[in-house]
């Protein structure tokens, strides 16, 4: 920390409304570089793979550890609905927590430096995103408006200055970008780890309504009492027929949700360092089906309309669970099999988060 | 130029296929620190104002000048749907250019460092931005995917990386932003000429289909073969009850028609140095209808929907045209006026560019 790190002024730290989840299979060394950032926080760390294994975490950090055995002793047969040996496990973290924000983080991922050579704290530029408005009815071409130095530009009607609440921060990454295996075959020079290849750009803006985007759970934040039940990353890994598009699809039903509810999705701003690419042989066995099923998945969020008796997240859920065993289910069964998932997660977030009574943790092996 | 420029690798001059229009209504002594970039091209000087003032044009510079007895010889009486004593006479150059490609911008514009100090070739960025694709149907987090060192992310539908044609590059500004009378009022001190404020963001990128955005004058670039007749600056300044508005309406219309058409909109990268803010006063009265008005012209253009016939951006403009009188009348007869002048504008253009002929100069005062 000899360069200091960058800070943003009067950024509450919301050190007892905030978790920090984390999917692992290893142990978590990544946390010696963020300890200035996180070691405030509460961490939920989603064990994913072998529960047998032990996973070491750094002193001092207060955590709660969840393996498999952990989940499906908790969940029951609502288990199915959390995937196994894909990161998709993480949203079992967002379901536990009982806080009223998430920041989610790979392991593969450290503390990025700004242009001046200044460590991010990532945390505090989520957090700053979160408690600003987002404005997705009009585009600002200064970018947020709320951040400190800018504002909205001449001809930006004032009655949507006032915009809409923050539901979702998304952050980029450094180094190694978030590449699909085709393009990472096509471009392996961008998997070099000793290259600074992403363009840093010191921005942050709203995603325009009407409009998808490929959210990535690598570096993501998300106010959990407003749009946690959405945050659902799917049916991957071990059983199912495709990888790595958990984020995606947690990030398509998010957009779609937020959209119909009137919050704000932000992305840009803050970067992580992404230390490693992952195998793009392997990924590709992972995606194929998604890459040739997403061309009809993006039409169908595209056009996706809630009723208007969708006026919780729970509701805009399930509804859309119904459309998409209506109109993906014949794309392949696996699509059936994600709609029932769907209604699971919702039963069991239901479950685990009882709305109006006290915030009880449940017997949960907090470690 | 000590220190040199930034140079982006491989970009066409379009030396023969480009014009800079610039309006003005004193001597062009700032094209002096433009010369590296501009001498090339030829410009086409809208003079406003007083006809008789002699506008003095730096030597060694390819021009055409005209003043208001020139645009009423050349229109004769459709003349009336330019305006005089405000900068949305710039549109007169627009439609006198026999080029593919223009650039415009305010004579109070310099050449800008990027944070490398190296000055930034604003003209060859907008012509890397307009031979690129767009990306209006999705939103790619990592920026203009087709810039150097960029890409689609994991995520990114392939069939729609192909992209579409770039009609419109919307550039941005260092030092003075672009605010409107009350921003300008309420921060007194971001018109300060000696502090650089914004913030600068090494990005560009498309406005997404269905979303519309302010697009400012200052430092514009579109591709006039295809979206030309949809750049009309409307009715401003004398005799108009309204000022400060004209590149916001060309642009809700340019978005609402490219939108239709299936052509992109990119704002961001290149930046300008904007030398000194209007006077907040002065621009207070010209915008106050335009501040009260838009907030019914922001639906009208978000709602707006082109039959399918609308083919070609005449036939587009004449049909928002009808829907302007139609929609927009009751709140004020200017805007049935704006409408008459609207297909006033497209007669004139046809009139100077008659399709499918062969480029023929009008016996316009080239000098």
């Amino acid at each position: 920390m000899a360069e200091g790190y960058s800070s943003i002024p009067n950024t509450p730290l919301l050190k007892d409304e905030l978790d920090i989840v984390i999917p692992t299979i290893r142990n978590l060394d990544f946390l010696e570089m963020w300890r200035p950032f996180f070691q405030p926080y509460h961490l939920i760390i989603v064990q994913d793979g072998d529960p047998s294994k032990t996973i070491k975490v750094p002193e001092g950090f207060d955590y709660e550890l969840y393996n498999r055995n952990d989940i499906n002793r908790i969940l029951g047969p609502k288990a199915s609905c959390i995937s196994f040996k894909d990161s998709a496990c993480r949203c079992f973290g967002y379901m536990i927590s009982k806080k009223k924000y998430i920041y989610t983080i790979d392991d593969d991922c450290f503390v990025a430096k700004d242009p001046s050579g200044k460590q991010i704290n990532a945390l505090e530029q989520h957090i700053k995103n979160l408690l600003t408005p987002s404005t997705p009815f009009f585009f600002n071409t200064l970018y947020d408006p709320f951040r400190d130095g800018a504002d909205f530009v001449r001809g930006y009607p004032f009655s949507l200055r006032e915009g809409v609440t923050t539901a979702v921060s998304h952050g980029l990454w450094l180094n190694i970008p978030d590449y699909d295996a085709p393009t990472q075959l096509v471009k392996p020079h961008e998997r070099n780890t000793s290259v600074l290849f992403t363009r840093y750009v010191d921005a942050v803006l709203t995603v325009p309504k009407g409009t998808l985007f490929p959210m990535c759970g690598m570096n993501l934040a998300f106010n959990r009492e407003l749009i946690g039940p959405a945050m659902y990353f799917g049916l991957m890994g071990d059983g199912q027929p495709i990888g790595r598009y958990d984020d995606m699809w947690a990030g398509w039903c998010t957009k779609v949700i937020c959209d119909h509810l009137g919050l704000g999705v932000k992305t840009g701003l803050p970067y992580i360092w992404h230390s490693k690419a992952s195998n793009p042989f392997a990924n590709l066995k992972k995606e194929y089906n998604g890459i040739f099923w997403q061309e009809e998945l993006i039409p169908f969020f595209q056009s996706a309309v809630l009723s208007k008796d969708c006026t919780t997240v729970q509701k805009c859920y399930i509804e859309l669970s119904k459309q998409v065993r209506e109109k993906l289910g014949k794309i392949d069964p696996y699509f059936n099999k994600l709609a029932d998932a769907m209604v699971t997660w919702i039963e069991a977030w239901d479950e685990l988060n009882p709305s109006g009574a006290a915030a009880e943790k449940p017997n949960g092996p907090a470690k």
